[in-house]
């Protein structure tokens, strides 16, 4: 049979038959199919996917007439707009890599990612011109006779005030739509060369230490892109709210699953519940991603602010960090059909998902909800999914008990960390990428994260999951966030501490017997040596992705000194 | 810049984050997913996934025990039954390649097939036992010394006789389920290890001259699989019948696509009307694909046979032909929603769409069967379609009236015809896949296949397409199928000649007075010089995939000799 093989593999590429699979052919077909149909709607602004296509050529064409060439990056510094979901396209369809910014970020911070980046055009909001003028003069100052000034384009907006533009245009920026209009609007943009091109560089929040450049490419956006709508069953005729921010991660590879699907996207520049709701009954909303601290306030947001009950059923993926059980359950019952799925910025965003199984729908809503909490099984577009005991690199049991780490491996799997060698070499160890959090693989296949391995608190010689520990507080009535980490514990090594902000419902004067509250409260709900020892009230820090900062609170924990040793 | 580019290609590809593209994984996942949930129904035999998974890696374990090495091929010859489905995932595990066999084919044919593709595994249904006994007796003539037995594994069903099964045993054929249970359901099967690796092997009806060879590869039956869920919006809710056969380009990839949703579906061995409707009635049947005639037997369907109303919106996939006008209008009555698709075998099955336009709700039944009978745009996984003019190699105007050929590029498009270097240097001209299919290009961007090159005719030095005169023509209320081919005219050249099957119910006695009307008829409603000359009736010649067999008709035609020169 040896012919056959040698005649089967005769058949080499051809242009015919091989394209480098990219997302920016996606956006060429919506404009094809449905030119007339809205691409994106921001306030009074509306655009359709003919003008999105002719607008992101444009920007492509544009920058092609800047210095930009193929491996170039430009930085975009905006919240959810228009001109954040073209520059999706315009930029890599320059050839270019899309750098996008957190825009919760300090000047120090972007001045790091800027010069670290080598960014030399920025794309910015007019809203945050001058933060990043800010970081630019640390950069300037950090790079001394080297820098030089970047190219800068602001983005204006009517929802803003008309001073911050121009003091924009004073500086000397470019205005993006005088920008666009100097591109070619059938400018003949062509796929990558290779499909392993980058398409997006975005930075992790680094909340220990600097953040980290993941790079991803042109195979991996478009497998995900299409793994989305698959998943979840976003089709032509959803309508979907822009509430998670593009720079986070490029919105999960949204802008590109959208134009896949063809379907009509939402902008706004502010998300809180208020917004969330008037979207859903005012313009037509049926989907939208969001980290569970928005779950959250929906689900705690006032009567006036509340539009309930929803016009329609609204599907909500949520990722970012685990959503306590109550706050599922408290979703669910308004209305929203929650689908839980998580991933990191360097898997392209969600890339395991908690699939709903019929067999749930008959039992009650917390069992659902626990259920629904966890983190499920890999994407369709991830190769790999696994926990693994990381001395023998073996999979744990799925016994829903052994704890491992949790691994992934696949075409949704980043390319690597920009200029950082050592952080790659431990991330893609022995065949697959770490994610450092800890899990358990159920009888079912379904893994459950248990916690980051930095924040497992041991006491006594026991393993405590403080997102166990959460989850249990979640469902006291007092509470709105809760953070647990371990805190330094005369008697036991550690202890849990928690950290609490409370509803604004609550008399928050008696703070002594509040906490005793909650630790009453614990000790019926869980084994008595996971009971917090002390609980904090106040605000939670959180990372301008919207996470709460344990290192901050581990740091608070640190100032408050050893739990003294019980007295018998 | 240069620096950046060089930092970000510098992060290469490694085990955890690049996987050959590849549907088999999408099996292992459902297994993983949804163990208990049924796989196949068939008849009395069900399977869930786990069982499909386990009995997949039994028969790549098996298949590994004989000869079977990289680039084998193991033929299929088998109606649409679980050991064809598990074909498509068990033999490529094993690293071979997938040549299913049309089992409507003579053994004239069939010979052909298996000596061209070197199958020396033969896979084969009871009841086609003898037929392949017959073929390989063709083959060893042909062959001669060099004949080397294939090994013969045949496929019990309990709804055969069981004669035809005793009759292969004796014959040394190796029962399927006897050669599972040698496998090991447990084998670790490996991915390819070249994306570009062929994964089956299909050829083409070969109406005109020897049937080709079509090669697909692993990533293009990933890329075409996810792409029939998301164009489709079939998801894991669904139940599909098997109504197309699985040896017809790999039912349209949809083995790979059911398993990517984990969507159950039922076999059935023979399709008529009456088993359509009964799967539709009793198993909970939501989708199904069919060509044309499949369609139209299920629209005449007698008022026994059918289950009327439906239970349910049942949704279909329609493709292999341009659905007339008529059929689909009568089929949307009933309440199917026909979904039109348009590929070849070369493009991993239908690669086009029809997609339904919001705006056409409004339109009466007509108008919409007209739109919706049209081709379409490109599947989300076709990186290019257009019709060109093939002179100048330019696409033509979007005016719905110039005619051009039917081109594709991208990733759903075969690798190439095996042992045929001229057929592909034909096929792969000048960067496109060539369809040999005419067509214009609508304002709305929508192709509509006007003929195939050889089917146009060509009257007083007027193009006319026959299928536009036959999609008229079946508006006739005595017409069950018909096709027009072109015949010899003295005084036009050509002029159309329309074969007829008339329904059942129509008394055929007086066939002078039938043709007559349906000449008048036909006056009605189309341009003078399109209305056939001459009407011929009987039941219509039809290949082993169902498609009408023009070439015979032409030669019918031919027979006929010219039509005469009509007196003043």
């Amino acid at each position: 049979m040896g012919d056959l093989q040698r005649d089967i593999d005769d058949l080499p590429k051809n242009p015919a038959n091989f394209s480098p699979l990219t997302p920016l052919g996606f956006l060429e077909r919506a404009a094809l199919l449905h030119p007339t149909r809205n691409s994106l709607i921001h306030t009074s602004l509306t655009f359709t996917w003919a003008q999105t296509y002719h607008r992101c050529r444009r920007l492509a064409s544009a920058l092609l007439g800047l210095s930009v060439t193929f491996g170039s990056t430009v930085a975009v510094v905006a919240p959810n707009i228009p001109a954040m979901f073209e520059a999706h396209f315009g930029v890599p369809m320059s050839g270019a890599v899309l750098n996008t910014i957190n825009i919760r970020l300090n000047a120090q911070a972007i001045a790091f990612l800027l010069g670290h980046s080598h960014s030399d055009i920025i794309m910015v909001d007019q809203e945050f011109f001058s933060l990043v003028e800010e970081a630019l003069k640390i950069v300037a100052y950090k790079s001394k006779d080297k820098f030089k000034p970047p190219t800068l384009i602001v983005i204006a907006d009517a929802n803003c005030d008309r001073e911050s533009l121009e003091h924009a245009l004073q500086r000397g920026a470019i205005e993006y739509e005088t920008f666009l209009d100097a591109g070619d609007p059938d400018f003949a943009w062509r796929p990558p060369q290779d499909e392993w091109q980058s398409i997006a560089l975005s930075y992790t929040s680094g909340t220990t230490s600097n953040p980290k450049g993941v790079v991803l490419h042109h195979r991996g956006a478009y497998l995900m892109a299409l793994s989305n709508t698959i998943v979840w069953g976003i089709g032509e005729e959803a309508v979907y709210l822009w509430t998670l921010p593009m720079f986070h991660c490029n919105g999960w590879c949204f802008p590109w699953t959208l134009a896949a699907v063809c379907t009509t996207s939402v902008c706004i520049r502010e998300v809180t519940a208020k917004e969330v709701y008037t979207a859903i009954a005012n313009l037509g909303v049926t989907h939208f991603c969001a980290a569970p601290v928005v779950l959250n306030s929906i689900v705690h947001a006032s009567k006036e602010d509340s539009v309930l009950p929803l016009p329609r059923v609204v599907k909500v993926m949520t990722a970012g960090a685990a959503p306590p059980p109550s706050v599922l359950s408290a979703m669910q019952q308004r209305g929203f059909r929650v689908t839980h799925t998580y991933g990191l910025s360097e898997t392209y965003g969600p890339s395991t998902i908690c699939v709903w199984k019929p067999e749930w729908d008959s039992l009650p809503p917390e069992a659902q909800a626990r259920l629904n909490a966890r983190q499920g099984v890999r994407y369709v577009g991830l190769e790999a999914l696994d926990v693994i005991n990381t001395q023998t690199m073996q999979p744990v049991p799925a016994d829903g008990t052994t704890v491992g780490e949790v691994v992934f491996r696949g075409n949704v799997v980043m390319k690597g960390y920009l200029r950082n060698p050592k952080a790659n070499e431990e991330a893609f160890a022995n065949g697959w990428y770490h994610s450092g959090d800890l899990a358990v693989k159920h009888p079912d296949n379904y893994i459950e994260i248990k916690d980051r391995s930095k924040d497992i608190i041991i006491s006594g010689g026991e393993n405590i999951s403080s997102v166990e520990v959460e989850n249990v507080l979640y469902q006291h009535e007092a509470i709105l966030e809760v953070s647990v980490v371990a805190r330094a514990d005369e008697q036991w090594g550690e202890s849990p501490c928690a950290f609490v902000a409370l509803k604004l419902s609550i008399d928050a004067s008696d703070q002594g017997r509040l906490a005793e509250d909650i630790m009453q409260f614990s000790r019926s709900k869980m084994p008595a040596y996971w009971v917090p020892k002390s609980v904090v009230f106040g605000a939670l820090p959180k990372t301008a992705t919207g996470k709460i900062q344990k290192n901050v609170l581990r740091a608070k924990a640190k100032e408050l000194g050893a739990v003294k040793k019980s007295r018998l």
